[in-house]
């Protein structure tokens, strides 16, 4: 029954995603003895204009990493 | 004052939502004696390669379903 | 599968919190057509000196109702 | 590293959400002594079909409001 | 800069709890390829009356579970 | 209506974040022309083990800090 929630900015890919998405679900049967079926994951995915980081927006962070 | 967040997999009605909705505000209303104008909820809905139970995606749980 | 959090000040009793999740749990098999046990539910209770409505603390607004 | 999530109804522009999150990103660098790069904002943004405060869908609140 | 909210019942070690979010942050870098330092976990720990699925608290289900 | 979660490391004082919430119960009056009575802020503090950054939980971070 633990519910995982992940803040996430977009532009990840579905295989990314669920691959991520996979190994924490195996992180929490290896570790609390849970089986799968009790993991619920979800994705909260912001659009860049939506999340900041260092006073940053991730759309001023995204151009700034392509400089 | 207490804040509602429902963590939902993309799919339901605006009629679902909505009671479901009105709802969980009487539940607290009755439950907890505050007035229903201090009752907030939001739902944050992901698609469906967003969100994962039982190591599935509920993409995958959607086209299992189906069989 | 949806999962609710539910953000609230401390202070209430067992009593209150169970009956509010079983009426919340009904509210979503009646509206989302889902099964109870598909249904969880988590209270993040926060002290009163952790919340803040109108600019006042829950502190500052216990007390005012006091008077 | 304190991580802000903020359950928000759409409708607001870019403007208004960047500097609400700079304001954050201060409030939080001046009273916790942190610095801004590990200070962490994020939006989640619901159309208004996908809230409710007082029983009333922030739809309805925001065609109540136009009367 | 993904941040993780795992809301989670009362109960686990510290080593389970710390097992567990080293195997997710590995998850997030592998998958995602950011590096660990982007990576912030925060688990909201219950006590078991303040949760419930289908319809019976924690304090119940264990109890349940016990039988 | 906005509601803030704060995810944060135990260990700060009552007045640093009564501070931090009325300078951020301030940045939205005055980014999103709210009533301050409209903006609800909750803290959801964790104990240092259940909270982990690059992979180091909180326990950790502090000790080295201390070095």
């Amino acid at each position: 029954m633990p519910e995982i929630t992940i803040n996430l900015a977009a532009g990840r890919t579905d295989e990314q995603k669920k691959g991520m998405m996979l190994d924490i679900t195996q992180a929490l049967v290896k570790n609390l003895g849970v089986t799968a079926d009790a993991v619920v994951i979800q994705i909260n995915e912001a659009p860049l204009n939506n999340k900041m980081k260092g006073g940053q927006t991730f759309v001023e962070r995204a151009a700034a990493a392509k400089k």
